[in-house]
C-alpha cells in the first residue's frame, strides 16, 4: 500500500508520507514554511493549519477528517486555553492518517493586542532570518557546572539542532536573570541570515514569547517609507511615512552632497536627521499597532546610493563625481544599535546591495519585487525620481543603467508645476477642434465641464499642475496638435484659438482661467522633453545591449508610476512601445522588495546574486547615449516604433525635426548633466 | 631523483618539495608558521628564514648555501633598503634547489621602534586569529561599479584565498578615505578564531602595516597582570601589573559578591574600576614598549569565576552560594569595545572558558599552559589562593576541583602575617636541639645569623612573616618537634627554651626578638592545618577518582608557588609524595596559557575541549571529603604516606592523632565553608 498523499496550500507542494507523521514534520521535508515557537509542545498555537475535506478532483485528492489523527490531550489543552478555530489543527500534534489537502493559513494571529491589518494581498513565502525557539532549561547542578548559557545552547542543540550558535555579548549579562525569571522556560531569538553564517543568539525571554517583529523601509530621498511586519505570521501590521528630514540640507541628492563637501559636520547631521526620522517612524508603526519596540528583532532598509551612504554614516562625497564609487556596493549586514536605532538591543539590519554609483539598494529592492531575473519574457522596470533607474532583462541577462532625467517629471522645473496636493490640476483632456481644456483636480471628482465642479473647486481653487499631470497635459497638447513633433507650440494656432499666446519669441498654452492663470509655457515643454528623452535614452541604450527591439513588459514603480496614465507616457515616448495591458504601475516596489528580503532570507541571497550578474551600464560612458538622447527628443521619436500605441491612440502626422532645435537640446543636455547624480 | 629533503628548526617538522618550491609554500604546507603580511611581495620582510650551511649528521642532510636559489631582485631591494642580516632569506623569494636545514627565528623584529624584550624563553608555536594582509586595490572604474570595500574583499580572496569576508561595520565609514590615503595599497587585519567561522574584516590600514599587537591578561582577584604581545614575531614586548582596584570593595572574593549584592550599583562600579586598571595597564605596556594602543587587535583574559564575571560585566551575586551557577562556562568571544578597553575599534577579546563554579579561566590558562592532557603521567597542577584550584590527570583522564583553603597561606589569618615587602621573613630555618630559628628577610640576602645582617637589617627592620614563609616556619617546627603530629605546640619545651612561651591555655614559639617581637601562636599552627588539609584533602578526592596513589609531577601555579620551598610544602603534607625533582612552581602559568591563546588558536580549541573534558569535582557534595580533611589534619598525614619525601628529610616520629582534636577541626572546617567562593 502506497503512504498516503500530501498537498500544502497555496505553495502546492506535495509529497508521500507514512501514516503517523506529523503533519509539522511533512511541512518541513517538503520545504514549506510552517512556524513553530515551541518546538512541537503544543503551546505556541503558530504551526496551524487548516484541513481541506472533500474530493479535490483537480489533485486527486480524498481529504477527509479521518485522514488526520483525532484531537489528542495537547491539542485539546491548546483549544481549552487559546481557542482553535473550527477546522484548524496544530500541525505538530496532529498527524497524517490518509491523504490530506492542507492550507497554510496566512491569518494566524496570535497576538489579540496586534489589530490593525495592512498587507498588499499578494503571498510572500516565509523563511525569515529570525525565528523564535522556546526551549525548557536544565537547572545548574554542582556535579554538571556547565554555565547557565552553555546549558541554554545545549538545549536549543537538543531541541532544535541548532549549533555553533553565537551569543550576543548583552546577552552574557542578562541570561542568568531571565532564566530565573523563566523559571527555566525561556525563548531564543535565533538570527541565521546565511546559511554558511553560525546562527547568533540575539534575544533571550522569559516563558513562551509568540511574536517577533521586523520593519521594512525605503528611504527615499523625498520621502521614508517604514512597514512593520509580523516576522511570526508575515503579516504587515502597521505603515507609516513621513518626509525624509535631510530635505532641509537640499532639496535633491547633488544637493546634499554638495551640503557635506562644503560642511564638516555635514554627514553626520544628515545622518542623524535621517535616523531620528527613523526611530520617529519606528514609534509611529508600534503605537498605532500596539507592538513593543523592544520586540523589534530584524530590519531591512533599501534607498538610492546616497541615502543608503548617509544612513549608514557613510560620506556620500564620492558619489557626488566620477567615477562615481560607492563605499560599499554589496549588501550589508550590521547591528541596529550601531545605527542608533531605538529597537531591540540584537536587532540585525541588512541592507540591499546597491547595483551601481547610480542605481541604488532602492532600485534592487524594485527588481527584487518585479522579478525580470525570474522569467523569460523581456521585462523593462522603471523606477523615475530625479534619475530614472531602470533595469531591462529576463532570466537569461539582466542590464541597468541610470539616466540623468532632471526634476521636470516631479514637477520641479515646470512654471505652473506644484506637488500633488488638494487643488492641483491631475487631469487633463484638450479638445483637438476648439483646443479647450478640461481638467480633473485633486479633492474634487468632477470633470471642470461638468455640473458641480465649481461650487466645489471654489474652495480649493485650481493652484497648479501636480508632477504627474504635467505628462498628461504636454501629451494632450501634443495630440491636440498644438505642439507639433520637434516640441514647438504652434503659434499661428493663436488665431484660432485664444488659448495660445505670444510670450516673448515663444508662445504659451492657456491651461486654466480662474483666481489664477495657468500657462504652459514652450520651456515647459521643453524640460519635458529633455527629461523624457533622457528616459528613453537610458532604456534605448539598455534595449541595444539586449539587442533587442521591443519589451514585452513594462513596470513603473514609485509614486510617479502610481499617477501617470501610461497611454500618456508612451504618447510622450517615455517608455517604449508595449502593449498597454502590459504596463502597469507597481507602487512602491522598493518598500515590497525590502519586505521580500526580510520575511525571506533566501530573497536576500537572490538579489545578490542578480545584482552581481546585471550588467551595470554607465550612460555617460556609452557614446550610443547621445544620438539616442538627439533621436528622443521629438513627440514620438517615430510613430512607426509604436505600433502597439497606434492601436490606442491617433497619433499626429510626421513632421521633420529641424536640425537646430536637435543642436539647441544636446545643449540643454549638456547643462543637466552636471548637476546629474 | 627523488625530491630534496627539507627540514624546518625548531619545530623539526620535514618533508620532499619539487625544485623551485618558494620556502615559504613548503612551511605552509607543513603546518610551520611563517608570517607574511606583503603575501609574497618581498616588502614586508616578516617572513625571513635562516639556512643552516653544514653536515646535519642527526637529520641525515647536507644543507648548503648551493640548495637555496641566489638572491632575487625583491630579496635584493629588501637587503638594501631594510637590512637583512647575513644568512637571513625571504621566504616568500627564495626556493628550494636542494636539501636544507631551514632555522625559523624568533627575533624577527622588523619595528624598530619597539626595544624591549620581555620573555619567558618557552616557545610557543604561532597561528594567531589575527593575521596581517598586504593588498593592492583596483582603482573604481564606472564600467565595473563595485564599491570600494567590495573591491577590496575581492583582493582579499584573489591574494590570500580569503573568502565570505564579514566586515566591521566602523570600516564602512573609513574605507574610502584609508584606501585614497593608500594609494590603494592597504593593509587589511583579518580574524579569524574559528575554522568554522567566517574571517571577520577588523582593521585596514594605509600602505603595509608590518605590526599588530595582543594583550594577554591574568585578572587576580588581588593583582593583574599583562603582556603586550607582538602578533608577528610572538615576542612578549612589555608586562605590567597592578593591584586589582577592586580590593577597596572586598578583600576576598566573598566580601567582593557580599558587596554586589548589598549595592544596587555594587557590580557596576567593580566593572568599571577592573576595566580602568586594565586601560592603565594597556597605556603602561604601550607607554614603556613605544607601542600604539590602536594596534592591539587582539587580547585574552583570564581569572577566576568572580573576576570573569565582574571583567564581563556579570553579577556574580549566583556565584555566592550553592549550586554556584556560572552565567557561562564556555570561551567568551566579544569586542574589545563592549568591555569599554581602550584599544583598536575592532579589536577582539577571547576569555578562556571556566571549568567550574570554582575553577576559573585561570585554571583553565594553568592547566594549558601546564598541559596534564598533553602527557602520559600523572600531573597535579596546583594553583593556590584563597582557594586551591587543583587539577590532576594525564592524557587518559582529566579531574578538576576548587578547595577551600581559606586566606592562612596568603598570611591573612596568621598573626604576625604580612605581605611580600621588604622586611618580611621569607626564609627559616630552627635548629632541632637548640630551637633557636635563623631567618632570612626580603631584601637582605644574608641569613640572621651571618656576618652583617643587623647592620643591614636595621633600616628595614624585621616586620613579619610573608604568606609563603609561613608554610615553612611551621614546617621547621614540625621537623625540630616543636609542634607535635597533631599540630599541638609542645609546652613541655618551655623548660627547655625560652623560645616557648605559655599563651593563655596554649603555647607559642618566639620567632624573631627585636624592635618587634614575631610569635607563632598555636592558632596561628591550627590555621594553617586546616588550609592545608583542605588543599590536601581536595587532591586526594581528585586521586581517589583517578584511582591512583601517588603522582607523577606536581607544578605549583602562582605567587604562592614561587615562594615556597616544595620539601616545607609536602613535609606539611599540603601536597602529596613525589619525587622532589617532579616538583616545580611554574609561576604566572595561567599568564602563560592566556599567552598560549593569544598567539595560536589552535590553542583555544584545545583548552575548550580539554574544559569539556575535564571532571568537575563539587568537594562540597563528596562524602569522602570530610574523612580526607580530618586525616589530613596531621603533620604529615602519615610519614609512610610519603616515601619519597623520606629520602630527603627526617621526619619526627609518629604520634596519635587524638580524637577530641580531630572532632574540634572538623568544626573549624564547617565554619570555614561557609565563606568559601
Amino acid at each position: 500500500m502506497t503512504d498516503p498523499l500530501v498537498l500544502f496550500m497555496p505553495s502546492g507542494k506535495r509529497g508521500r508520507f507514512a501514516k503517523g507523521t506529523p503533519i509539522l514534520d511533512a511541512a518541513r521535508e517538503l520545504g514549506v514554511y510552517v512556524e513553530s515557537v515551541c518546538g512541537g509542545r503544543g503551546i505556541c498555537g503558530r504551526c496551524q493549519v487548516e484541513v481541506q475535506e472533500g474530493q479535490f478532483a483537480k489533485h486527486g485528492i480524498t481529504s477527509s477528517n479521518e485522514h488526520i489523527s483525532a484531537f489528542g490531550a495537547k491539542e485539546t489543552r491548546y483549544a481549552e486555553k487559546r481557542d482553535l478555530k473550527d477546522g484548524r489543527r496544530l500541525s505538530c500534534s496532529s498527524t497524517i492518517e490518509g491523504d490530506l489537502v492542507i492550507d497554510i493559513p496566512q491569518d494566524v494571529q496570535v497576538n489579540a493586542q496586534v489589530v490593525r491589518k495592512v498587507d498588499d494581498g499578494r503571498f510572500i513565502e516565509r523563511n525569515p532570518a529570525l525565528t523564535l525557539c522556546y526551549v525548557e532549561i536544565e537547572e545548574p547542578d554542582m556535579h554538571k557546572p556547565l554555565g547557565d548559557l552553555d546549558r541554554v545552547k545545549q538545549a536549543l542543540e537538543d531541541d532544535w539542532g541548532i549549533t555553533d550558535l553565537i551569543v550576543d555579548h548583552h546577552l552574557l549579562t542578562e541570561v542568568q536573570g531571565i532564566l530565573r525569571k523563566g523559571d527555566w522556560k525561556v525563548t531564543a531569538a535565533i538570527h541565521r541570515d546565511l546559511e554558511t553564517s553560525r546562527p547568533s543568539l540575539i534575544g533571550l525571554y522569559p516563558g513562551l514569547k509568540n511574536e517577533a517583529y521586523g520593519i521594512a523601509c525605503d528611504i527615499g530621498s523625498t520621502t521614508i517609507a517604514m512597514h512593520l511586519v509580523s516576522l511570526l505570521s508575515g503579516l504587515t501590521i502597521a505603515s507609516s511615512g513621513t518626509s525624509n528630514p535631510q530635505i532641509r540640507f537640499g532639496e535633491d541628492l547633488m544637493s546634499r552632497v554638495s551640503y557635506v563637501m562644503m560642511n564638516p559636520d555635514g554627514r553626520e547631521g544628515m545622518t542623524v536627521a535621517v535616523r531620528e526620522a527613523l526611530n520617529g517612524l519606528i514609534a509611529n508603526v508600534c503605537e498605532e499597532s500596539g507592538a513593543d519596540v523592544h520586540d523589534i528583532l530584524d530590519m531591512v532598509f533599501v534607498g538610492n546610493p546616497i541615502m543608503h551612504h548617509l544612513f549608514l554614516g557613510i560620506d556620500p562625497t564620492e558619489l557626488g563625481g566620477a567615477p562615481f564609487a560607492l563605499a560599499v556596493s554589496g549588501c550589508v549586514h550590521t547591528w541596529a544599535s550601531e545605527l542608533d536605532l531605538e529597537v531591540s538591543e540584537g536587532a540585525r539590519v541588512y541592507v540591499l546591495p546597491c547595483i551601481a554609483g547610480h542605481v541604488g539598494a532602492d532600485a534592487a529592492a524594485v527588481t527584487l519585487c518585479e522579478g525580470p531575473h525570474r522569467q523569460d519574457k523581456k521585462m523593462l522596470v522603471v523606477d523615475v525620481g530625479t534619475n530614472a533607474e531602470i533595469v531591462l532583462g529576463s532570466s537569461e541577462r539582466t542590464v541597468a543603467a541610470s539616466s540623468p532625467t532632471g526634476p521636470a517629471f516631479e514637477g520641479a522645473e515646470i512654471s505652473c508645476g506644484q506637488r500633488a496636493a488638494p487643488g492641483a490640476i491631475e487631469r487633463v483632456r484638450i479638445d483637438p477642434v476648439t483646443l479647450e481644456p478640461k481638467v480633473r483636480i485633486i479633492g474634487v471628482e468632477k470633470w471642470s465641464d461638468e455640473e458641480g465642479f465649481e461650487e466645489k473647486s471654489e474652495k480649493l481653487g485650481v493652484t497648479g499642475v501636480c508632477g504627474s499631470a504635467i505628462i498628461e497635459v504636454v501629451a494632450e497638447m501634443f495630440l491636440a496638435g498644438i505642439i507639433s513633433e520637434d516640441g514647438v507650440i504652434d503659434g499661428t494656432l493663436a488665431a484660432k484659438s485664444d488659448r495660445i499666446i505670444e510670450d516673448g519669441r515663444t508662445f504659451s498654452y492657456v491651461l486654466w482661467r480662474g483666481k489664477q492663470e495657468l500657462t504652459i509655457k514652450q520651456t515647459d515643454v521643453r524640460a519635458i522633453q529633455l527629461a523624457k528623452a533622457a528616459l528613453y535614452a537610458g532604456i534605448k541604450l539598455l534595449m541595444d545591449k539586449l539587442e533587442i527591439t521591443e519589451v514585452d513588459s513594462i513596470s513603473f514603480a514609485g509614486a510617479f508610476g502610481t499617477f501617470i496614465d501610461p497611454k500618456y507616457a508612451m504618447v510622450l515616448g517615455l517608455i517604449p512601445d508595449c502593449d498597454l495591458e502590459n504596463v502597469k504601475a507597481v507602487g512602491n516596489a522598493a518598500g515590497y522588495g525590502a519586505k521580500m528580503a526580510l520575511l525571506n532570507r533566501d530573497y536576500r541571497r537572490e538579489i545578490e546574486q542578480t545584482v552581481r550578474n546585471i550588467e551595470k551600464i554607465e550612460t555617460a560612458l556609452e557614446p550610443d547615449f547621445q544620438d539616442h538622447f538627439v533621436n528622443a527628443m521629438a513627440l514620438p521619436n517615430k510613430s512607426d516604433a509604436f505600433p502597439q500605441l497606434s492601436k490606442v491612440v491617433t497619433l499626429p502626422e510626421k513632421q521633420q525635426v529641424s536640425d537646430a532645435n536637435a543642436g539647441n537640446e544636446a545643449g540643454g543636455r549638456r547643462r543637466r548633466r552636471r548637476s546629474r547624480v
